[in-house]
């Protein structure tokens, strides 16, 4: 019923380099899944910068809570020592008490004194089954083995191992110039359900060789992050785990980027956009039961503001979606959509295409519409819903997947 | 794959007695169903007040629009003349541009000649198909027979007529004795969705041969309306075409109640809200391929309305949804959907209920929480799921659905 690996996936993980300045290992632990790593450290050497994101929920893990403690003590300087980040996979570590946030604290200083590094540096993430008490002492019993193993590359590795229900394991990575020196961005995540909108998403963990200065790596994540994992959502359920985090480890024979004014910086800022929403729509190609993947363009919308909330309104809406899954160009339910967004809208302004077919116009169906060619159209893997709505400059895009009987399937009969 | 009567419907259709001041007819117009009645005439006598509310979509179709306008057109006092409700099932007359409002007004004005009544008394509903142009010639042509038709009673009829995709028809009734004088409140109701994709639509009438000022009857409405109507959702998708009609036709031996503080005036809101309430019930039993009966009860939120956002995040969360569908006890997903409603909760201080079991608290899993007694629990066709925040006296109960295969079929499987 549903597929072994998602008819939206990649050929393969791409061919990924090591970063100088990021070792990484992963390790069996057995804390759900059986027969497979579910543990990765990535060690971070002296002289990085880190940046992060997280979910806004207010129910938010044990392990999300600590990372934003500990990125908020962090110095604006490059760090004097190394820092961790270490993840596990099958449980989230969630809704958990105080035990949980016990669970996390012995992990990090397990890890911090492993590794020699204080404890407030080493970054812990959880995925999997909320509520169920985390036996952190499965990985805490492998981290002699698991730092032993640390080694350059392995990112596919580290990929693998932070998988859930995921069916293929996510990595991107590009590289740029900046005034004659190639600098790296390298980047992984997890995440196929439980994936929305309005904040950071699933588990990210992005690293790159160049050198930038903490504050402004915090301010380029955080805005490729509205523009990326923010723009996408497979189901509106947005997950208690959410982290997105950037290491700079500055290894690059570069002097650091400080300053935004800098020419350097928006090089930079371009390419970790661009690997970050090549994970972004890796994480939609695995979205539970997927077989479209679909991009929704708003244009013309009061503001920014307004065009992500009506392009929201239409990705994340079951009637859209299951006629998506359906093939079926109906686009009387994407007007219902952009009309329940709470926006301005205005009917006799907006127009709507299916890829580059003008479907409706004037407040009705184009006069040049012709259903068997929108319906041709939807037999596409991959489409692009584009809604002008004629009253503004507010533009957004949003990358969302269609709603099967795979999605009802995965949820309905596995606990997750 | 999906039932022809969905398994949580009423046994039957109620008893329902004619209402005073209200005549009924049906017809067969043929506009997109065959061999069944599909436009419904209410005429109300004078001497009525009238009171409605409307879907707030920024796309809501030509009859709606038309109807916002009638009512506000109506004077306070009772109606000098007589009104009239024409509703068709088949087609939504939405986003159907200048044509769709021309074809509106044509039927009202139609109706308006045939009863001898100002047109702007006239309220027009369509549902079913969007983006399609209603032949309102086909109605036009009938009204005569359909005039010449009504009489008292005949709500069953008028519910059948009014259906699109529902599986049964609805229907609700109470009567409250105001100071020895007993009047009777009757409502019908249409909505579920769609076996061809088309639009769900809610179309709800009430009458009432009680007598009530207009402006304290919109009130009543409003406010009973935002406790039931406004707290069921079966998939989160709002329609183009929403609307509930009250007419208080006054033929009871009653003086009118004018004022709030008259002591009949609480007494007929709680009856009127109950009617409301059945039927709002009714219409979620009708959900799209439901298979359970849920009440999601929020209490101790910061205020009412952070109770009622709260309680809709859980309603429309596809992953709370689907775990209703499994039979699945999954609480961590319920404190998902709780924590991405963007409303204050503490983890720690939350509990959570189904039915009597007490499922979390604490931040964590209820020690005295046994997972077969609540998975024997959730194999009920009626659940209550009652979170408490324990943060203030908001309070909100939402009913809806699971969601299931069921509605991926009627969604995904048939085209338009």
């Amino acid at each position: 019923m549903t597929a072994a690996v998602s008819p939206l996936a990649p050929a393969g993980f791409p061919e990924i380099e090591p970063i100088r300045g990021v070792r990484l290992a992963t390790i069996e632990a057995g804390i759900r899944y059986k027969g497979r790593p579910d543990v990765m450290l990535a060690e971070i050497a002296p002289g990085a910068s880190l940046a992060g994101v997280f979910t806004r929920s207010a129910t938010r893990a044990a392990p999300v809570l600590w990372c934003e403690r500990a990125l908020a003590g962090l110095p604006s300087e490059p760090l004097d020592t190394g820092a961790a980040i270490l993840a596990n996979a099958g449980n989230a570590n969630a809704f958990t008490g105080a035990a949980g946030t016990a669970a996390t604290e012995r992990l990090a200083e397990a890890t911090a004194n492993r590794l020699a590094i204080p404890a407030g540096r080493v970054f812990i993430s959880s995925t999997g089954v909320i509520g169920e008490p985390l036996e952190d002492v499965l990985i805490r019993e492998r981290l002699d083995a698991l730092a032993t193993a640390l080694a350059p590359g392995g990112f596919d590795a580290a990929a693998e191992a932070i998988r859930t229900t995921d069916t293929f394991a996510k990595g991107a990575e590009t590289s740029v110039s900046l005034d004659g020196v190639s600098v790296r961005i390298t980047g992984i995540a997890k995440g196929s359900g439980m994936i929305a909108p309005d904040m950071a998403t699933m588990l990210v963990y992005l690293f790159t060789d160049a050198g930038v200065a903490r504050p402004l790596l915090q301010d380029m994540l955080a805005s490729a992050n509205a523009r990326t994992f923010n723009c996408i959502t497979v189901d509106s359920d947005t997950s208690t785990s959410d982290t997105v985090l950037l290491a700079a480890t500055g290894a690059a024979e570069m002097a650091p980027i400080v300053q935004p004014e800098d020419p350097r910086s928006a090089l930079f800022a371009d390419a970790l956009e661009w690997v970050m929403r090549e994970l972004a729509h890796l994480v939609v190609r695995d979205g539970e039961g997927a077989s479209k993947f679909v991009e929704i363009r708003v244009t013309g919308a009061a503001d920014d503001r307004s065009a992500h909330r009506i392009a929201k309104a239409v990705a994340e809406s079951p009637l859209v979606k299951t006629a998506l899954a359906g093939e079926d160009p109906n686009w009387g339910r994407i007007v219902m959509a952009v009309g329940k967004a709470g926006e301005p809208a205005d009917r006799d302004r907006m127009t709507i295409r299916f890829g580059d077919i003008l479907v409706a116009e004037n407040g009705w169906v184009s006069p040049t519409y012709v259903e068997a060619e929108a319906a041709a159209y939807m037999r596409r893997a991959e489409l692009v819903i584009a809604i002008d709505l004629g009253l503004g400059m507010g533009a957004s895009t949003v990358w969302t997947c269609d709603l099967t009987a795979g999605y009802i399937a995965i949820n309905a009969d596995y606990r997750s």
